[in-house]
């Protein structure tokens, strides 16, 4: 039984994380924390999980945690995490941060993008990008996993077989990204508010999301040389669900046979379908899974690859549940949902 | 392993029970029908079930599926059961009727509201309503199970211990329910489609709701007199959920304590939570929960007792679950969710 | 031309006063005023309104107001207007009061409700309950008017004509509410966010809700007896729209021709809208209407009556534009829309 | 007084239609008609407009409707106008089509993408198509006007400016859309419903929707050669609204200075608001409005131009509206809104 430990654990993915565990047969949270709540019942917080977890709200005490638990996630806000993680804290834990502190090598790029400063750059070199479909060996045995953001998993993996197998032209990437209210988190905010999210559609943060470095970064990796890509996120009214539809110009020659053999290498993964039918954000809600599916149009020369995931799940809680999975050693799929309600 | 038909497989309950069963670990789908769908495979019409349930769609044949299963679920439009289940039938299989027509115990009642005709009568008495909460011991060992009625399911539980308890006035009785609007079914319906039912709350069957004589059945047995009651159900813009907010005049005398005493016949129960705060559909969405609450207003001398399910759960296909499991045998609980995700 | 002032110019209801005006031919907005974002253009905070309504905002100084503007909106939180409005402020201005302070005829019931001091008593008596199908004539030269709340306007109307005739038992009322979300405001609340709001409808306010003693004071009038009642609001996934749900027992004796002579009270009502089929809040949107229905229920003895408005519009900013003709002598539907688009 | 028919009233751009028509101040509606509900009342199919609109629909008969009205909106499928248009209609009254059917200047392309015949090809060239911002002057004193579709509109209107200018490569274009489901249409389709549609977001006509040649060909025009673009389709759980964002390579040595410039075509246009802040599409809800922001990347050397309009009105029927003004000489903006309520 793995005992876990969540820091900030009323937010929506510390709570979706919650929910987890509390069905995963091979793992045991002992100490949900979180700074606002310390003190109540994550239950009171929370009244869906009324008598499934009704364990009272620790501070967000990372040695604590440590202590207590084989593995700590976090999920906290940008520049948290890294002031708090110490080898101290390795040596006694595997920590999983949902958060954006170990995600990106390069500490310059995390703080341009950021704004903010690195408190543990030392330590990024011990870090793993979580990505288990694609670093998945190098996920096995870390003590620090860095938990892919949300739009990112859906595009990086929407993406990845096409720069790994040079397909496409590297400088005409754009991802055209939507997202369920959900991934704006649990804020207080003006602009989270029903009324102004209902009955509208938006983009944000466009050329400038956070999120573009570290799908940069991943893909760089896949074609071997560096790709400047254009990342545009929009919010849905509605709670989950991300979709990723990203264009490419195909290069000279590609076939749809080389782009079929490109995404086979998801043949056999446990929480990827490629589908005939175009991703709709429904179909994954509340599961693990990433739908992929990609047209290609011979008028423009331009693939179209699409996925879609649950921002809560896949784009956050589940995968990090996957990622313990594979660091301690248990059956990957354990706990995780793989077949979506409809309607729900 | 229980092995279990589905007649009626690809309605919003029917997928829903698949979704349950593909996730039981004593129960096995052989036999999913859809007079529609007919040789399709379940995920080309739900593909959030693609990996988890591709099996090919039988014909709604009751003898068939009888033949094959030791349960088979019906989830058919009224009148099409009664002349489908035959003695041959239930000497093959349990039969699990998620329908209406073996619910009330008149055949006169049933025709009055339903304006059908009731094709075999004969079998009434042999049908048990599958309201574990309260016919627990009367379901064990029976082969015909009639499933509840969603808005029944959650306003009889909401107002069974105040009737059998005799504390309220009997005529007093009004129940206003809500609900979302997998309620209504997936036939392509002008009234069912998104503009008609987004942004906008209304009214439906005043007065003349076949779920009435089903509601006043339950709780004048409970209450060992004829209840008539007021039964307004509503449509909600959201996918599903059902709140019964119910109102009854208590009887002279009645004090808290009482009304305490009365909900604690519930205790113990591994679906139903009594809440001190108010419900919220949400926090019973995708789980086999009753969250039930209640408030004593001295002004008015009424309490306002309110209920809370998951209309396609606990309303349908995860009572019917709850109902295999005790005809069978299995742990009450197995293969049902108790805990909801926020925001789901 | 009216020359209007707003204070509280940009909640909900106050900038839904400032697109009405807008669109008035016989009104002119001179005083957009607001605490939180004086100095900003109306049309930075609500972008919709660029190039309609692009004043800058002014501070919520009541006596510059009244100064500049034949007639003062105040659309601010309990307890502020009545602290605000003095008799100077009258002998400059007509005052229409969108809050609670003015409603009550009883300061004790007020400070009892609302938990906070009534700071002006004195200047209750001069204040007119401003429902215009009601007290049309007691409004007409009125300096102060206390705009109805939205959940009272409805309820007021749709139960009016029954009471008013001795139709029902007074002491069986059950007023079941239903609102869209802008009825909570635009304030920075958890419970406002979209992930807690969309997909759940929850109850609120039960036995204690502060337009309990609006209602009973309208109907108690009517009636010509003290009326307790009981009065539930639910909060619904949508941006506006307010159904009430009435239930009471009919009067010995009572006739359909009997009711129906008494909704006749509203024929000519170029607001009210009669109608056979059910209300729906759809129908209303954006409009000034009240749409009521009714049926009887011979079975138990109750009629239940349905009333279905616009919160922001009859139910606060258009009634007080109503209002605002009214006292001006001007034609009363002047700039208030009659008609609703679907889907809207 | 301008006279107007309406044949396909009872759509939802029929309906919108003459919403907006009651209206307006030079207009009235004098023939609308409806294959489907001939002989029941408008407000009867939209009891929203019950008391504004309640006359007797007619039913589609274009000659009949030529003789009654100066002006004849047709809102039909596909294929349908393009077979009742004739010489003689247009000699008797104005076709302002919502449809497809003569948008198309060339009919092969027309054919090819709709796959249906093209009944009246000789009138190709006597039709005009309906942009008033660009193309005003051709619509003055035009009989046959194709009224663009809706994702087309605000697709053009935000790259316009770009390609008359030569500010972009031509071969780099990629056009993301998003549209609520009122696109859909009233038809009672599985696809269209509440549970179909709410709680999840999907591409749909991925490199074969039918706006794609309506788009190529405007922006062809205004590049001043042939233009092959990618556009790709999305359903948003909203009632209405269309947000286009648009992709292109900016061409060497543009500055930002000559994009402002570029866009300042669209100074004094009543109709169009360039914003700084980016677009959403609950700001024009409701409204003729179309609002255009864009960013440019230099990191990618792209742009990025967004535009918002309401698929209802500045998509459709406002757009109709418009180019009804226009064609008889009134007021261009008369009958039509200009600013957006917030929540809506």
């Amino acid at each position: 039984m793995v005992k876990a430990a969540i820091l900030g654990a009323t937010g929506y993915a510390g709570a979706e994380l919650v929910r987890l565990l509390s069905g995963h047969p091979e793992a045991e949270l002992v100490y949900p924390a979180s700074h606002s709540y310390a003190g109540k019942r994550f239950s009171d917080i929370y009244p869906g999980m009324k008598g499934v977890c009704d364990m009272v709200l620790r501070e967000d005490d990372i040695n604590s945690a440590a202590e207590e638990a084989d593995v700590v996630f976090m999920s906290l806000p940008a520049g948290l995490a890294s002031a708090l993680v110490t080898k101290d804290v390795l040596d006694k834990a595997v920590v999983i941060d949902l958060g954006a502190d170990f995600r990106l090598h390069d500490r310059n790029v995390y703080q341009e993008w950021y704004r903010t400063e690195h408190h543990s750059p030392d330590l990024l070199k011990q870090a793993v990008y979580g990505l288990p479909e694609i670093h998945r060996e190098a996920i096995k045995g870390r003590r620090l996993i860095a938990n892919p953001g949300c739009y990112t998993t859906c595009s990086i993996m929407t993406l990845y077989p096409l720069l790994k197998n040079s397909l496409v032209e590297t400088d005409s990437i754009i991802i055209d990204a939507k997202s369920g209210t959900s991934g704006a988190g649990r804020g207080e905010k003006l602009t989270s508010l029903f009324c102004e999210v209902n009955e509208s559609i938006k983009p944000y943060g466009v050329a400038s999301h956070r999120h573009t470095p570290e799908i940069e970064q991943e893909l760089s990796e896949a074609a071997g040389k560096g790709i400047v890509l254009q990342f545009t996120p929009h919010l849905v009214p509605m709670n989950r669900g991300i979709l990723s539809v990203c264009y490419a110009h195909l290069a000279a020659g590609v076939t749809e046979d080389d782009v079929k053999k490109a995404y086979s290498m998801y043949d056999g993964e446990p929480f990827v379908r490629m589908t005939d039918t175009l991703p709709e954000t429904r179909f994954v809600k509340g599961t693990n899974l990433v739908d992929i599916s990609y047209r290609i149009d011979r008028r423009t020369g331009n693939i179209i690859a699409m996925g879609a995931i649950d921002n809560l799940v896949k784009g956050a809680a589940g995968q990090a549940v996957q990622n313990m999975n594979i660091a301690f050693g248990l059956e990957e799929t354990e706990g995780l949902p793989k077949g979506a309600g409809c309607p729900f």
